[in-house]
């Protein structure tokens, strides 16, 4: 169970900004409105004269909008810090680069844990639902706050991916580039299991009160924890998993305690268990994934996915890693297929790697390579 | 949490038959003793005037010694029942079919919730830790028992499959066919880490009591079920997911409750756990997970597999299921490697099947042809 000291150095005690206040009713797929939501975002360069020099980045599930810098809660570099800066792929002496936290996060953007203005306390899990749909429309009124008329490219991978496409078929007059990465238009029944795991290990969390946890000060943080260490096995290849560990073993003993984790896997999932409740929020970890579980482009279209891209006027470029199981080349090779029917302009690439879904989130040096070529190819 | 109400009707209300006292220590892997052990088993057919016809089924991690006959406590049919009876694969007119529960479960052979001669209280976590070659010398103590000097076929997957690789290898003068199906000499980095999701959940349900919860009438039933959950994402396949489920959904609401399981898989998941609590105990499932965990043949051999089938006399049947992500082909190969080296007597099939880690139970008309084939080829 959480003390108070648990709640000190985290997420609960940062005003992340700049934060801007949309004065408007957002309204969701639902139905639902969301008064005078916020979104948090950061931004990196120059945006030029023309305003046309603007990508905007996505963010994957457990991300956050800082991107290229340090982030504040875990003081470690951005996530995509190796991607972003004078140079760099996102290169900030060109490029005007935008991350904002997405709509149901925990990191300065409406979410439950923001004050919901009826009851004046977190919203828990009478936060409204959300679909990766309403996030991409919630960038939308940043863009139009900043002034942009037209988005350079909009780029992410994994839930990342999913609002790059929502932005591509949703505001394709608004998106020159579009850059889906280790993502797909559904999820597959596995994705859902998995995701459903880790929510029944946030809400079998006694200490989850039925998402009531921040009022009370508690935090789920076990079940948060256990679904953190489910989802970080699916983000890795079995391949990666052996090379960085294999069976090595912490402190070799040939038949220790039971509940002593021995091998150096055991440890390195409950650490990383650990470290992420300190900067993620249970309550939002239960929207994004049904969110992602939800998403399914098809669906407005009969099953029809390539209906959702008629006279689609974006340049694509889809990429997928060959161990990725998560979301496997035959995900993305649909997407592709479907912009084909309808002669849209699309490039693929499927990038050799053996490190997983995480690999759009590593140091792989081809991904980087056709990043920079398909930007520098295509001129603001 | 669990009320008496929860107890009645599992499997702490069962005397399971027969159940053989062996008078004898149990002289453990790790040094460590159990007094008097008991092995609960069931067998069917006849043993032969030669009691040369012994078929002796190992069964995998959750499974138990009713293999062919009703499962008192579920009142399902045994896991193996399409493959044991009269005319079948294990033709009991012509074999002697045993099974065991393994030591360290909970249907009647000595495990955690077993009681403790010396407290006269259940074992749980005070029980010692255990091996698969323990489970393996408990059996021998069982075959002893009946008289049977050689069996004249061991076989079993996943778990079952590792027992069976320790008896060719601890016993081969005793054992004639051994057939390991679906398993590895060695548990990967991927499948520790899918144990330890396990572990952790259990291990994180207050109702666990640090592994006393039968003496306070507790059950650790909800981690318990997402370690079954977890368990049961990897024995499937993706597209034995898909193809079972896709993403049907049970009710449609277009964006229901975030508590709600709205797609089949999710209730289909949840109700596999909650089931599954009802036939198992919790403290057998870390103690039998970690014996798996720690499994390891190469390890006596400085981490050369083929020097533990030197001069093996048995004759070797390995299988693997094409879509098994689990235990893939490539432990298999090893195997079958590590026996060629030696020039032992080994065939080897991969059978296609797009079921997952699942298929060694299920209906595979191939896998009932090959075993039955092998097993009339060998004569006793």
């Amino acid at each position: 169970m959480a003390s108070n000291k648990s709640n000190s150095n985290n997420i609960y005690n940062f005003k992340h900004t700049p934060n801007l206040t949309i004065n408007t009713n957002l309204k969701l797929e639902s139905g639902k409105f969301i008064k005078n939501p916020s979104i948090a975002y950061k931004a990196y360069g120059k945006l030029n004269k023309n305003k046309s020099n603007a990508i905007l980045i996505c963010h994957a599930l457990t991300g956050d909008q800082y991107a290229a810098d340090q982030n504040p809660v875990t003081k470690k570099k951005g996530w995509w810090y190796d991607l972003i800066g004078k140079g760099k792929v996102f290169d900030t002496n060109l490029y005007y680069v935008i991350c904002s936290n997405v709509l149901g996060g925990c990191m300065g953007t409406s979410g439950p844990k923001s004050i919901n203005p009826k009851s004046k306390k977190p919203y828990g899990i009478k936060f409204p639902d959300i679909s990766i749909k309403d996030m991409v429309c919630l960038q939308k009124k940043l863009i139009d706050y900043l002034g942009i008329e037209r988005l350079f490219c909009v780029v992410g991978g994994s839930m990342g991916g999913m609002q790059v496409l929502e932005w591509g078929i949703n505001y394709p007059e608004k998106v020159k580039l579009a850059i889906p990465i280790a993502t797909s238009y559904r999820h597959t029944a596995q994705n859902i299991a998995l995701h459903e795991v880790g929510r029944q290990a946030i809400k079998n969390d006694i200490s989850w009160m039925n998402g009531n946890y921040i009022k009370k000060n508690k935090t789920p943080e076990k079940g948060l924890s256990a679904a953190r260490m489910v989802a970080h096995i699916s983000y890795m290849s079995e391949k990666s998993l052996t090379s960085k560990f294999g069976r090595s073993k912490k402190n070799y003993t040939p038949l220790p305690q039971i509940f002593d984790g021995n091998f150096e896997v055991e440890n390195y999932l409950q650490y990383q268990g650990s470290s992420f409740v300190k900067r993620f929020d249970a309550n939002s970890y239960l929207y994004l994934t049904k969110s992602m579980d939800r998403f399914d482009l098809s669906e407005k279209y009969n099953g029809k996915l390539e209906n959702a891209f008629i006279k689609n006027s974006c340049k694509w470029l889809i990429i997928s890693f060959t161990s990725d199981w998560l979301f496997p080349t035959s995900e993305s090779k649909q997407l592709v297929s479907a912009l084909n029917a309808n002669a849209c302009n699309v490039s693929f690439v499927e990038i050799a790697s053996d490190r997983g879904h995480d690999s759009f989130l590593l140091k792989v040096p081809r991904l980087y390579n056709i990043l920079k070529g398909f930007l520098i190819g295509a001129k603001f």
